[in-house]
């Protein structure tokens, strides 16, 4: 945490009563964490689109069964350190298994790593969720 | 516009100056509108999901040398005229044709229509994109 | 179109059953096009990905009263004549408006109009969906 | 897995040709593979919007400084001891750390979780990323 400022925002009557009450039923219990995160949202995506230093989650659901298909897995993350924090391993029931790599790195080289995870024959179903690393954003 | 109202909000020097980046980044003048923004389109969002009375608009590219079709999208848009506000139709090339359906009404009906639109065969992409009628969100 | 070649896929019974049914609560009548869609979606997305010449409809929500604003959206749309097809303009209620601007071109540079538009003072909501010009996506 | 079906597709050539070379460009090997990830990738979403059972991962970004916040975020999941599977939790700097609750449940109970410990003042940035529990997508 950083020094912080305070400035004032004017804003019409009817959108902050609509956004506060918006806000209650997310769970927020204070207007200036909300008006926060949507603009933290914001930054995430364009962190990501300008190709910076990101972190993130790959999940991937697959069946163990498939011949080959396990070894595939950790083979590639081997070749993947740079980018890989951290593997978790979840058994959903008795064929199907989610894993969810954690990762962090230069947002299209996570990209290309998450394709060739999320194309691999057996892997159901995957997909990469962006956040940031927190550096630029408090 | 109603009123305005002009509260204070307190971020972390770093947060506002990378947001501040951005939104100039992004074409805006004026850090209060970038922060309107960011709110307006979280409540965009939670308008559709809610089922509220919303507004959009429903694209479709197709091939009109198709048999059929552009009969069968009349059709279909005459038997939905109390969400279809208007049709534009643009010429994409020889063969290629756009269309911008602007709707309006409940979030779901919306989206079954949209749905039924883009399923037509020789359609070739569709998607429906999701505005506020801007009622509530001032 | 094109010449239609046949190939044949195997696939799960399970799988194909279950997309069998989605298919048809989404309007479609033939299987072999609801799988053209699902392969056409995929691709459109990367057409954007990859810069290529794409098409599109920047759709943004705004209140006519705001001073000056409908003057700014008009010149900036004689600047982006390369860009721009057609507008679409609809009365939403006596205060708003909804434009669709029907955009072609390089899909970083509509992107940035996207951006140029959205961030005016005035416009409340805006977004821009992407689609193809229909070239290779048959 | 389960018995095996197969069955032809007719597809324009230019668009099987298309759909093979950004196949290939996301490392698919096969292109039967391709195909039923794109069938898959469409019924995770539908089952997302039913309100089916499903599983996910909320992410979650945060300054573990921030008082409070770290027991806050294990009540929470205390209480929701039958969507979360587990949690693993990463430190990414001297300040952020990101976890990773992969969960399991009915889709809207699941959405609500994330509402919550993504509205929490500290946590910078969440998402909720879905995917199924690999029951009917084979």
């Amino acid at each position: 945490m950083g020094k912080l400022v305070r400035f004032s925002v004017s804003i019409d009557e009817g959108l902050i009563n609509a956004f506060d009450a918006l806000s209650q039923d997310m769970g927020y219990t204070n207007r200036s964490e909300a008006i926060r995160d949507a603009m933290r949202h914001r930054m995430v995506r364009r962190e990501w689109e300008a190709g910076d230093e990101v972190a993130g989650v790959i999940m991937l659901l697959y069946d163990h069964h498939r011949a080959g298909l396990s070894e595939t897995l950790t083979e590639i993350q081997h070749h993947a350190l740079d980018e890989i924090i951290s593997t978790t391993h979840v058994h959903v029931d008795a064929d199907n298994c989610l894993e969810f790599v954690a990762v962090r790195g230069e947002s299209h080289a996570i990209e290309r790593l998450a394709d060739r995870l999320i194309s691999l024959k057996g892997v159901k179903h995957g997909a990469l969720t962006g956040t940031s690393t927190g550096k630029r954003i408090v």
